[in-house]
């Protein structure tokens, strides 16, 4: 099979570190966006569940119990390969092996995490009151550590870029532009 | 057990990072240090083999199956109890499991990771030339995987601190210094 030429840019990051803010400049940039957790959701939905942090966790197991590590993946390629832009972002990578389906299909794959301390992650996802939002330090762990089960911190320690999330607004909004930026300049030769 | 005062640094990074430099730092300021990685070198010696990459990553993994995760943790405990200063730059935790080994000793422990691309881990460590570099990508790969079976993505993901290593050896001195002693002032109320 040839390769796709589409640039994919991998974004991971634990729940409350800033993701959000890096989509919102990719879209500002003119990216195309794929979100992995839409695929989550969309089964949750599938499977007549309310999206409530523990469902959403719960499936995002089952799925890859049921179909192997790179189920949620293999949903996103088509999406992808459709997408508008030559440089499609996608959002919530949580593997290697998610990883290595992308390189398997896309001949150019950066890596991009964002940081934030735990502490500063509670505090903002405690304020934002998502459905899936933590309801104290308990669960936001738990959730951690179901994300890490499936491997996200692996992601996030061989991460092409890292974003550190732990200043101002502005800061972080000016360092995901620099970062979008450097690996758009990367690719686009 | 009365928990020990002592103020813990553990520090987390993949090969070649840059946590040599955030050591000498800490050296630097006076903290004692002490570094896990040493009790994986004692043990190869003991038991006769040369430090080669292959020889320390199977004690590292053999360690652990023998003795459980927090092997390399429990020897490091006595060596931070008897450190001379009050805070202890700890090199080279690998898993959540040896993180809370030490928090159920110690009452006060932070985290810092150093993140650097793999592509600048990988020149750096291969001008480096110690014993257990890598000879080439695949060797450097294998021990990557090697150090996120044990965990150590999980403590980069979670660290209370980010440093990112990918910019000139100033900058990056700069942000050690300034990131120790954020974690100094934290503890020494």
């Amino acid at each position: 099979m040839r390769m796709n030429q589409k640039v994919v840019i991998g974004v991971a990051g634990m729940p409350g570190a800033g993701k959000a803010v890096l989509r919102g400049a990719a879209e500002s940039m003119g990216l195309s966006v794929v979100i992995m957790g839409d695929e989550i959701r969309d089964e949750a939905k599938r499977r007549g569940l309310e999206p409530t942090p523990e469902n959403i966790g719960r499936i995002m197991l089952m799925l890859r119990e049921e179909e192997g590590p790179t189920a949620v993946a293999k949903r996103c390629i088509p999406k992808i390969e459709e997408a508008r832009s030559d440089i499609v972002f996608v959002d919530g990578v949580r593997s290697l092996e998610e990883v290595d389906e992308f390189k398997r299909r896309f001949a150019n794959v950066s890596l991009v995490a964002v940081h934030s301390s735990s502490e500063a992650r509670f505090q903002r996802l405690s304020k934002r009151k998502r459905s899936d939002d933590p309801k104290g330090w308990d669960v936001f762990y738990q959730r951690d550590l179901r994300e890490l089960s499936v491997g996200q911190g692996d992601v996030i320690a061989l991460a092409d870029y890292m974003i550190v999330n732990e200043g101002s607004y502005d800061e972080f909004k000016a360092r995901t532009d620099e970062v979008l930026q450097a690996v758009i300049k990367k690719w686009r030769k």
